[in-house]
């Protein structure tokens, strides 16, 4: 049986379960509008260490080990780790998860590559490569700032353009049965790299729009549906001004998402209140919100249905200080409550 | 029927084929004892480009190119793309594979990545995911040691333990059919991060031995296999250091590999007059080593079945300059002639 369909997707025919997961955020963000939903807040954005990326570790640390614990699972029933982060040599991954000594696999796909491991694992679970399965994905304001943009004292002024590097990780166990399972992954869509030569390290909802649209037009297409078969098409981290990039590419390929399109990034933070710019970003973005916000809508049946697209800016340092531009890609998960 | 064996093995019902390679190097590989195996050698190590970074773009595009050639594919017959390298956030491979327009699963597994991308590439073409995905891997010896250690200009002297990076480029068709094959992928064995705790960034073959010892037991112990049932055991670039303790670590888990072990990073130079120290290293090393001198063998049944094992230090400056050690990770990829 094929499972392929259209050009980039494929249809599970034996739909993996999101059987547990849980999120870890910073201080920032338990103070914006989904404090209420995160498993646990920092006191303090160090939690504990003493390096911004060994704190970032903890992220992942306490997200993985909450997800296996509210699924009921130990570490060694988890047959892959499918695991990423926004720092060079995946640092916030190899430290944070070395001790669950779990076979992993280290996937970079910038603030996608949430989208990028619940893809991976999810094919993974569904070929019966494994029983269960992790996926855990980071990031960290302080260690993304350090590394991409300027040291934090040097406390430069932001456009408001800018997004804000959400403090968070989340953790995410797939499983090929479940009494009382989260959601399903009925599909994926697999984005491309998107390259409309934006060059403005501020303006990453500019770069990664594009990606986004592609990843939803292609998957409209490889799978015939409107926008509106969705009760919600969940971008990651585009901000309001990505939000409106996307909506004006959409519209130009015959799609109007208006009426079903939220943004992580937009849900995560009072942008008013709290000074983040176009909105949250990150890695963790997309991720906690999906665990935090999303999931337990699917898991009650309040949503049926989802298209889960987190969104990557390609950045680099390295490339952006040579003049080039910086990419964009995006993945696409379509998630269904199991009631 | 269950493809998973023992505790970090997959056993490929349906085996997938490696249709296609290719390889592009640089002038120090160029005159190394394997030169007349690579299907490129650079003029000279810039690849026409103005910068280092692109410079290795170019290994990948040219290496992707000319691998779908070899196999008679176009790049819209490959459903996935599964590529990395060593560059923080992975820049050689946005910049270097964006125009393909192939659906990008990025992935970071330090110098082990060729296995990573193998690993998973075989995984998706074996569950029916796709008819045809590459994978593509890379490094460069100036862009490496630029982001790594120093700048060249400021030729540092180099303790006998260190590697060389090799600057070189490979890509790998897999297809689920193939008219004649160079060889199939029958299982893999996937690496956890194993940590000893050595803070030299200038040993990696001590970083990574310990790995090495991990998932090649882990692989002998799943399948129920001794060394002696492969014709080659061939790790990726632990140099002549890593390969001593390699074989002393093995020795204490009961496995003896001399008669069977090569390591690609002693391959591709000539220590004695090349300089390169303990050997070369970087994702380039095992992927164009395998491309190059191993898969012909495998295409004409010389060799009947090896077992590689690229690995990986999963080196960061951030994280060694915080004093952190150094993590490794190494995986393990089954290859047989069709002969």
């Amino acid at each position: 049986m094929n499972q392929q369909i259209g050009k980039g997707s494929l249809c599970f025919s034996e739909a993996p379960f999101i059987i547990g997961s849980a999120s870890v955020v910073g201080t920032k963000e338990g103070e914006g509008p989904l404090a209420k939903e995160f498993d646990c807040i920092g006191a303090d954005d160090k939690f504990g260490q003493d390096t911004w990326e060994a704190a970032e570790s903890s992220l992942q640390k306490e997200a993985l080990t909450l997800a296996l614990g509210k699924s009921g699972m130990q570490p060694e029933d988890m047959r892959y780790l499918f695991a990423g982060d926004l720092l060079g040599q995946l640092i916030a991954s190899s430290f944070g998860l070395k001790t669950f000594e779990i076979p992993l696999f280290g996937l970079y796909g910038a603030c996608s590559t949430c989208g990028e491991a619940l893809s991976l694992s999810a094919m993974a679970v569904a070929a019966g490569y494994a029983d269960y399965a992790a996926a855990v994905t980071s990031s960290h304001f302080a260690s993304a700032e350090k590394q991409f943009r300027f040291p934090l004292e040097y406390a430069n002024q932001r456009p408001v353009s800018a997004t804000w590097t959400v403090t968070g990780g989340a953790a995410f166990i797939l499983a090929r049965a479940g009494k009382e399972p989260l959601a399903k992954i009925a599909g994926i869509t697999t984005g491309k790299i998107v390259d409309f030569g934006i060059k403005d390290s501020m303006n990453m909802g500019a770069v990664m729009a594009p990606a986004a649209c592609e990843v939803i037009a292609q998957h409209l297409a490889d799978f015939d549906r409107q926008p509106e078969y969705y009760d919600r098409i969940v971008t990651g981290d585009l901000g309001s001004i990505g939000q409106e990039i996307l909506f004006d590419l959409l519209d130009k390929k015959g799609y109007d998402i208006r009426s079903v399109h939220e943004d992580c990034g937009m849900l995560i933070y009072d942008s008013e209140t709290q000074g983040t710019g176009s909105g949250g970003s990150g890695c963790g973005c997309a991720a906690s919100t999906l665990s935090a916000h999303f999931l337990p809508k699917l898991a009650t049946g309040e949503l049926k249905r989802i298209l889960f697209v987190p969104t990557g800016a390609l950045l680099s340092t390295v490339s952006f200080n040579e003049g080039e531009t910086i990419p964009g890609i995006a993945h696409g998960v379509v998630l269904e409550t199991c009631k």
